[in-house]
């Protein structure tokens, strides 16, 4: 039995798409969207229409913005002789976040998979190369999610980069900021074990 | 540092606010929306700005939808003899998931609280003692959540409605279905056990 029209239904529908949202949390935030008029429905469908006929792939770094070049490429106070490499643009924004290097990026937009038939003349390695090879370019940090296929893309393209004069390094591995060791798996207390540092670091 | 356009961080900012999405969620979310502009982000800017156009309040039952009287006012196939009150739409669409029931409702859009200054006249009790008088209704149901206010409404509505011919009921209380029992609070125990009913039923 429908309780609502087929346009709020519909709305519904759309927004169980949304990763992080379920059939029933899609339907309590139509409601709460249909309740709060003024002050969210209509500002929603705004923003959505005006980030939906200006957003674009910035054709240099591959990250998602309304400007091409995008703001984190034409943002003059970020060091322009790092690139950090990263799978996807979630990742790009999941880094700035932590607010800790100001430096340029390139997304890949996926990683070599043999399972899924990507090769790495899908993800624009070629790309990266040529970026790199430009002279003001002396790091590449890897930045791939530490997985296989993450760890697989990171090794060719550090072979790729292998003939060109940067340094090229990746992320650290071990235990994460709060992560209690008895909760960790074996490969993650593995790598912190063998990558142990000095106390006074 | 922001590594988006002002339009995309106005855009998480506004996803943030629904129920079930965070900070986290919302910027998830917003990636989804970009990286699908035809598949999911186009759709639903068109269909809020239709249900932003054309949703209103049903004056009969106070069920929110794209008609006035609503959908379920107007199903002729419902039973007209039975009223459900709710105190919110959220539980109106609940109890239409159920599918147990194909009944009136009337939304009460609150419950009479003393902590926050609610009378019975704020939540429309007036208008549900006029439609519970038609000679057609022969039965009230109130499905007020099992909380304080909740039970203070339907004691409330309960003497409202003593003068009428009509009769009054309420949701059973109990072990939800799936519930286990080492899990519930003492207070659902206790009315489980206190209103336990025959096996054979």
């Amino acid at each position: 039995m429908a309780a609502a029209g087929p346009e709020i239904e519909r709305l519904i529908a759309l927004l169980a798409k949304l990763p992080g949202l379920g059939p029933r949390s899609a339907r309590r935030a139509a409601l709460h969207l249909v309740k709060k008029r003024e002050a969210v429905l209509h500002p929603l469908a705004t923003a959505l229409q005006e980030v939906g006929e200006t957003v674009r792939v910035c054709s240099t770094c591959g990250n998602v913005d309304t400007a091409d070049p995008c703001t984190v490429c034409v943002d003059a106070r970020r060091d322009p002789s790092v690139i950090i490499v990263v799978e996807d643009v979630g990742d790009l924004w999941a880094l700035e976040r932590a607010e800790v290097m100001r430096a340029r990026y390139h997304v890949l937009g996926g990683t070599i998979s043999a399972l899924d038939g990507y090769g790495p003349e899908d993800i624009g390695i070629a790309k990266l190369v040529q970026r790199a090879s430009d002279p003001a370019v002396r790091e590449v940090i890897l930045a791939m999610n530490a997985t296989v296929e993450g760890q697989t893309t990171a090794h060719y393209i550090t072979e790729r980069l292998e003939p060109l004069p940067v340094k090229v390094s990746r992320l650290a591995s071990g235990v994460p900021i709060g992560g209690e060791l008895d909760y960790l798996d074996e490969g993650t207390l593995a790598a912190a074990l063998n990558q142990r540092r000095p106390f006074s670091d």
